[in-house]
């Protein structure tokens, strides 16, 4: 084990890093600028994968030419409750920010509605896109497919992506209720980790390329993972794969997987996002019922169980106060890949 | 052991049955009409406990008074993409029979629409609502709490519903991918089943009333059933409450229980249905995206998994060209309740 220390870095120190190193990397400003949003996000609220460390991720994707570095998103025209944003190969950030208010528009004009993002390049959590919705007082799910790495149960061969499922919930006054999983058993970033560390991971998390159940890491990434909850879980990601890929014209983890071509860059392909506006159901008595769900979160947190992204939270009040710690290491892994840019 | 044998019965002759039966316990004829179709086609596909077996379940709402024989379904005006129907307290089948026209003609005007169905009773599954629509063309999501029966992921003590999400997919020439399952670890029905034959249960399945993980079935049903998935399952359960529930002005699955006050009916309340036009992403690619998720299907099938539904569709051939076979012993419960009535 090398010993690894940290360094305190307050939320401006690593946005300007993140943008600058991004920039640096040939990712145009407004891109740069909307996705070091999403790793100031991820360091803020102690997603450690989801921060800093994704800029070598974005900086693999770059160098790789998986993503368009300069792509303009594009709404395509809609008199529906429907907003088409075609990121055009660039990063899904951006292409979220660009469709953003025309879907919030358009659920409080129809009470639901639906912003498909295609061809963009994902290497980010969900969870910040139906936050920023249930900020807005809306209801919101998310869909991401990514690249074929989890077997169907019942099956031992890749066909669904880590295919997540967001959901956002306003909570007038609090911090929204919020989720944001992987539909595998595991997030792939857990079964690398083991890897990396040399560990055993455990024997339900996957199969070997023969479709053997596998406690080897490498063994697993080579096969496939499973989904989570068994034939639940299963139809789940199936879903997501029906929903933000072949509905919205956009590609199946299955296909993203082939477009990468062993390249090692993150998925591309779409993402379905549905905002709902509970005005639409309720009119002017939203306070009334909204009160009425904080009775169910009171009865869940009131027996100890946690409410998804309670950590989250928390880790958040500490580090707006504090500033983050990041890692010494990951920090030099960095100022390394600046030199080479 | 009771030996039970079984008979076989042509479709017509469970249709005929359930509608007389129904009206004889006082349901309203378009409501017996609504109610019958989907315990013929429990029995089509091979779901018996959704079958004849429901005549009992739907006499004991009818009796303790929980569910409004005559109810007249009303639309609520909405010059949105939003569709609510006031079940009146009846059963929810006539109300969704009520509310699909009007729900696939926003979905198609809007490219995606919500039908909000309000104070109803549930005791029936959502697969046939999701197929229905998937037989329009459309996608389609449903959900619905119950009664407060489930202990989130981290607690004992019960909070949700067994909160089933459905989803339909269309598959031009085929039968609809078609997906309907309970968040919580088990159907209820099947822990009942448990007590019943005096067999225990796993004790992954529930809690007793003293918050300790149990194989008694009967202590399990007194205390709280757990979620499938642990706390993703558990999250799952918390959205199917609130989407269906606060957000469309509806009771949650502790407030149905509440209401009940011990008459042990079946679980008041609301569903939500989300409709999805493809044509509305796809205009006239339709067809090209859907053979892309045809692709998806056959990598999952190809390799020996089995897509959800086709049990029942295998049932539903043989059903249809020899009839089903219905359990002796329930047609003898089920000619002790008429003559009760």
């Amino acid at each position: 084990m090398v010993v690894d220390t940290d360094v305190t870095m307050t939320l401006d120190e690593v946005r300007a890093l993140a943008r600058a190193v991004l920039t640096e990397q040939g990712l145009a400003a407004d891109h740069a600028e909307a996705v070091a949003e999403t790793m100031v996000a991820g360091e803020r609220d102690g997603c450690t994968s989801h921060g800093l460390y994704r800029l070598l991720v974005a900086a693999r994707s770059l160098a790789a030419g998986v993503v368009a570095p300069n792509a303009l998103p594009l709404a395509e025209p809609s008199g529906k409750a429907i907003v088409r944003i075609n990121g055009g190969g660039g990063f899904a950030q951006l292409a979220f920010e660009t469709g953003k208010p025309a879907l919030i528009a358009a659920a409080r004009q129809f009470g639901i509605a639906a912003l498909a993002l295609n061809n963009v390049v994902h290497f980010a959590a969900l969870w910040p896109e139906v936050e920023a919705l249930a900020g807005e007082g809306l209801v919101a799910l998310a869909f991401t497919p990514s690249h074929g790495w989890v077997a169907p149960a019942g099956g031992t061969k890749p066909v669904f992506g880590t295919n997540p499922i967001a959901f956002g919930w306003p909570r007038p006054g609090r911090d929204p209720f919020v989720f944001d999983f992987a539909t595998s058993a595991v997030a792939r970033g857990e079964i690398e980790l083991h890897r990396r560390a040399g560990k055993a991971i455990p024997d339900d998390w996957g199969y070997d390329a023969d479709g053997q159940p596998s406690t080897d890491a490498k063994a697993v990434l080579d096969g496939a993972m499973r989904t989570f909850g068994g034939h639940k879980g299963s139809a789940l990601a199936a879903m997501v794969e029906l929903l933000a890929g072949p509905l919205i014209g956009d590609l199946t983890s299955q296909e993203s997987m082939a477009h990468d071509a062993g390249r090692g860059g993150s998925p591309l392909g779409g993402e379905l996002i549905i905002a709902i506006d509970p005005a639409g159901f309720l009119g002017d008595e939203v306070g009334t019922h909204l009160a009425r769900a904080e009775k169910m979160f009171a009865a869940i947190e009131g027996q100890g169980a946690r409410l998804p992204s309670q950590r989250r939270y928390a880790a958040r009040a500490i580090s707006l106060r504090d500033g983050v710690r990041v890692s010494a290491r990951l920090l030099a892994d960095i100022e390394l890949l600046r030199k080479k840019a």
